[in-house]
């Protein structure tokens, strides 16, 4: 079995790479768990740490339609597309987010209809779909209506995952993940970058500033949920699925105080110290959008995952830390 | 000021025109009523019936963007954006729906940005962005969840719309119709079509044939309200639309029975009889996953209208056959 990873050198590409070799399987189009024989892993930069033989490496852009023919074959059984143009980027370049968020999300699933196999396509969806005026707890059937053009580009591609799926081109799912923290590696251009570097940074030993209120409500996964979510999204039946392929993912729903406590219990006072807390008013903007807590009733019933506690996260991230080669 | 009407030729765009020749004046970018001194009817067929010195009548596809370029200018300070592939048109044909419900969406807001004058765009959108498992009463922070392409192609034109009016690109409003009825003319390829049929052929002498089941519920709107919905919907501040600049319009909820009889008070039970009911299961899949009823909250506190009742409806569409040129 043959798949394709968008944004394969990214923090979850190359993590769910690394997990579905350890696996050895994912399912096929009849559920039935299946060898993996490629993984083709498409990013701007290249991949790096494979020596697997059955990791192939493609270095390019999305947006390259000849490139896109070659790594997308009616051999390809099964996409996770996670490339993506992040929130402050796609808000600060409007044209460029919606070449890679929305035209490319298009470009393949318009390839994967070609192809005429009806493969898998794991979408990776966001919180940042939702904002403006939110009851405390969003329920599954909240309209999303996005204050970024990075959300609005995320709702438009799980419209066409949805209605490509609903027509048997392929056989979608779009999961919105809440903010994926802590992420190891350096800051970004995301506007929740700073949920992983105020921990990340100070467990480092270096600063970090936290550019939203402490009050800020949060809704998180770690890395590991993330990736066990992408690999469940894409192995569960589709008719678990019913009306819709989009899914609001579980998530951990905490606030930016509960998580320096966190790390003042696990690291002490003084990582606390390490933050400054200058605020950033576009960052706050887009942040403040998104909402802190959902109901999450269809994805609990189809056995999505969560973590338990943010001090859960924060011991997960080191030992993923001391474990990296 | 200049305007420009996409499906002008339409039964809402040439009425909408007719209307607002009537009136001479629509809000400019400050909100103040101004003369209209063009009006430019776009459509793949001539609009028909026009004198007025004021109307530009201009056949083509939106599709075609030097077409585009040279009647959408700096000068163009309103677009009514009504053309669409129709919904069983676009359900049959998904590529021509892309291309003309979303592609020529896209095209029109983004040479209104090239234009640089933030035009205001008020386009229609359709209860038809709503499907699945829904409220008796739909809300209005309803997740739409179309199981149509043209409801989902209507969806990404309305998040394009919100977004490059946040952007400050365009100024623009994406208003949800109810169906219209009754259309006059002839049958067209919209699932819906069957609504207008069942009144106003037997109205003619002629028989209909009503392809869903009498207790089908139906959420509805008059051309006469539909137009002046339009009208308010370009004319009302920006500010009054808040974090979102899609808006589920004020309809009649109703039933095929209701209207049935409303047909037989008014017109005889020689009329009903020219109404047979053979079922057809593609139009009721789509029929029946559109909402009968909504709250409307928002679109009643800005002032939108409704019809009273079906009786109310049905003498309208008679008037107005009576009153035709």
């Amino acid at each position: 079995m043959q798949i394709l990873i968008t944004g394969g050198a990214g923090l979850l590409g190359a993590r769910l790479a690394r997990r579905l070799l350890e696996r050895s399987t994912l399912a096929n189009a009849e559920g039935v768990p299946t060898p993996l024989t490629r993984i083709t892993l498409l990013d701007v930069v290249p991949a790096q740490s494979f020596s697997d033989p059955r990791i192939e490496v493609v270095t390019g852009d999305i947006g390259d339609e000849s490139l896109l023919q070659s790594v997308l074959t009616p051999q390809t059984q099964s996409i996770f597309h996670l490339a993506a143009i992040v929130s402050s980027h796609a808000e600060a370049d409007f044209d460029l987010g919606m070449k890679i968020n929305f035209d490319a999300t298009r470009r393949i699933l318009e390839r994967a209809r070609q192809n005429g196999n009806c493969p898998r396509v794991v979408f990776s969806s966001s919180v940042a779909v939702f904002g403006g005026t939110l009851p405390a707890r969003v329920p599954d059937h909240q309209a999303p209506t996005p204050q970024s053009s990075y959300g609005a580009q995320k709702v438009m591609g799980e419209l066409l995952v949805n209605d490509y799926s609903r027509k048997g081109f392929v056989d979608g799912r779009a999961l919105r993940m809440p903010t994926v923290c802590v992420r190891p590696g350096v800051p970004n251009k995301a506007a929740s970058s700073f949920a992983s570097g105020i921990i990340r940074e100070p467990l480092k030993g270096l600063a970090a500033n936290c550019p939203v209120p402490p009050e800020t409500p949060m809704w998180l996964i770690s890395p590991h949920f993330a990736i066990e979510n992408l690999i469940h999204g894409h192995d569960i039946d589709a008719g678990r699925f019913g009306y819709s392929r989009v899914l609001n993912l579980p998530g951990l729903c905490t606030s930016v105080s509960e998580m320096v406590a966190a790390l003042g219990r696990i690291a002490g006072p003084e990582a606390v110290a390490r933050i400054s807390w200058e605020p950033d008013p576009a960052i706050m903007r887009i942040v403040n959008s998104w909402p802190g807590n959902f109901e999450t009733t269809r994805s609990d019933a189809m056995g999505f995952a969560r973590d338990a506690d943010f001090d859960d996260i924060v011991r997960r991230h080191i030992a993923d830390e001391q474990a990296r080669p």
